[in-house]
């Protein structure tokens, strides 16, 4: 009855290690309970995968990649290489590498309030009440992917900001789709006013709007974007965006949720897909067991749903976070001081509440 | 006694026209108040000088602005650009061109609350009260000034985001002087984990940081900033950073001041200053004597503070818009409707209330 399936799971740097675990024994959880057959294999990639040979997404960890049905990742960088920006080996190129190489070129970012987590946020409950947006980040295109030079004496830098037609086109369907299974409204988020990549995704976003007459579509500049996000977070539905600008409005928008620690992302392309929260490796809390587990395990939900099929499946592990808010059990990053029926969990007891 | 200044008014397009007008009337008052003599010019930029002239920043204006000792500028952008992408001639080129020849490399947005809009956010008052930020957002390098290209078949578009050592140096140095007259703090935002330039970036940051041991440095990523920035806002001092992310930056924390409409900035260089709100031309409500003039009115404030360093006048200012917000004044865009005692006021009688 069940299906066989081959998840990759990589934990990465940092929190990663924490937190992907409890993502992989919730998986593990649900095959039982389902009578689907899941194997797992582990990679390596960041930090870690630099430490042991060098490379941050060594070949190995690529063609498992290659072979898997879907990837549950956890978190990468190290402050290491941040506080020393001219090394040029870079846990970040690993994630990039990845995301390049199995053509993930879509990151859907569901923002949505769990009710319990209404305090948790620092944005007015009645502001954020009713907020549901889906985010399209394109992922594999913009200043991420364009040529890097540094010039020769070493007193300039740049980075180049490019978009293809075909890029903004094939992630513009994708959004259009999903907009169409929601409340019918696209936002595209440029800067078209300034940048001329801002204007093809433009034009390119507006051809592909007269396919989908019966969704509403909104051209919005990034700066007033990253405002209205805070101000009325209810007036989006599906919001379109690339790379960078995405990099930014989603982690703006985890404050939406609650907190980072609740978000999970889905990036996927034309084959495998790729699970992982949007918090990083949060170095300054990793291996004390205070980590936030739920966005690791609601990417395991979202890898259930959209690379498996498996809704039920997705549903039931969204629930058991649901019924473990409602029964008051908070991780550091969600808790307030505003209910006495507030338990403070660590990363395992808070991952074993949800299991 | 007093001063003998010329000032150049460039009231733009949109509400740019109803708002400079009372900024200009406040420089007026205070010029009679304090025996200052002001004289001033008027100017045109943005969509109504591509109308007048088909040029958005007529070298007439630029002439005229070279003469002056401070330009009071409004708004610029016009939706007929933002709708056509394909449009060459557009309103922003004018405002980027000033910015790049009058030399103004450093744009000042200090985000304070008045303490009577502490409602009007949707962020919660516990986490603004006491928030006091002075964003330093370079203005004359990044993407907005890199090369722009479209291939000739028109599929792809690139814009070069770069900066050079010395960019970076000169407004790293501004911030630091300016963070010593605070608290002492100040966060560059760049994002060193992805782009060259940011690494650039940070990396002469790092070294002007060593000539102010006195003050503390955090480097912070831009995605992490923009939720930080929402989370807890008070953990900032001075913030520096580049103008692409200076610029959603600030937009964002708008909201901190309770609306955009309240947000006045200065754009400073080696030579003359500039004035503006940091609101646009809002097209939806312009001409409508909807808009609210208090960012023109504290975009004077700094006019009078930072280019004729006449403080007195620049806090009586600041203090007329005080004492009109507590008496119960708002425009739409402050209103909330947690106090009886509230008054909504058009621009012009807000802007009489004032004076
Ligand atoms: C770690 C970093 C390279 C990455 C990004 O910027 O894409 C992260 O911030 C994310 O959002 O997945
Ligand atoms: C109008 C536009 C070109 C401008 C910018 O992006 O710099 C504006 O948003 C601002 O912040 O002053």
């Amino acid at each position: 009855m069940g299906v066989e399936k081959k998840i990759l799971v990589i934990p990465g740097d940092g929190i990663g290690q924490e937190v992907t675990s409890w993502g992989k024994k919730v998986l593990e959880a649900i095959a039982e309970n389902f009578k689907h057959k899941f194997t797992f294999d582990e990679g390596i990639m960041g930090h870690v995968a630099i430490e042991a040979t060098g490379d941050p997404l060594p070949d190995e960890t690529l063609e498992k990649a290659r072979k898997s049905d879907a990837i549950l990742f956890g978190a990468i960088g190290h402050a290491k290489y941040d506080n020393d920006p001219t090394l040029k080996v870079r846990p970040e190129q690993g994630l990039l590498k990845i995301r390049k190489e199995l053509g993930l070129y879509a990151n859907l970012r569901p923002i949505k309030l769990f009710d319990d987590l209404l305090q948790a946020s620092s944005i007015k409950p009645e502001i954020l009440q009713g907020a549901d947006i889906l985010f399209f980040r394109e992922l594999t295109g913009d200043v991420y992917f364009g040529e890097k030079k540094r010039s020769e004496d070493r007193t300039s830098a740049s980075d180049l900001m490019i978009y293809h037609k075909y890029e903004v086109e094939r992630i513009a369907r994708k959004a259009y789709e999903a907009a169409r299974t929601r409340r019918k409204k696209l936002c595209s988020v440029d800067k078209a006013n300034v940048l001329e990549a801002s204007r093809l995704w433009r034009e390119v976003v507006q051809e592909i709007a007269k396919e989908y007459p019966d969704v509403e579509t909104e051209h919005m500049f990034i700066d007033n974007a990253a405002m209205q996000l805070i101000k009325d977070p209810k007036r989006f539905d599906v919001v379109l965006t690339g790379n960078l600008f995405g990099d930014i409005l989603t982690d703006e928008a985890s404050q939406i949720a609650g907190s980072m620690g609740m978000l999970a992302s889905a990036s996927v392309g034309d084959a495998i897909g790729f699970y992982e929260p949007i918090h990083g490796s949060a170095h300054d809390i990793a291996g004390k067991g205070l980590a936030n587990p739920l966005a690791s395990i609601l990417s395991a939900a979202l890898l259930l749903d959209i690379s498996f099929g498996l809704k039920d499946e997705a549903q039931r592990v969204i629930k058991a976070v649901d019924v473990t808010l409602r029964q008051g059990y908070r991780t550091m990053d969600i808790a307030t001081k505003h209910t006495a029926n507030e338990f403070i969990l660590g990363t395992d007891a808070m991952g074993a509440k949800v299991l």
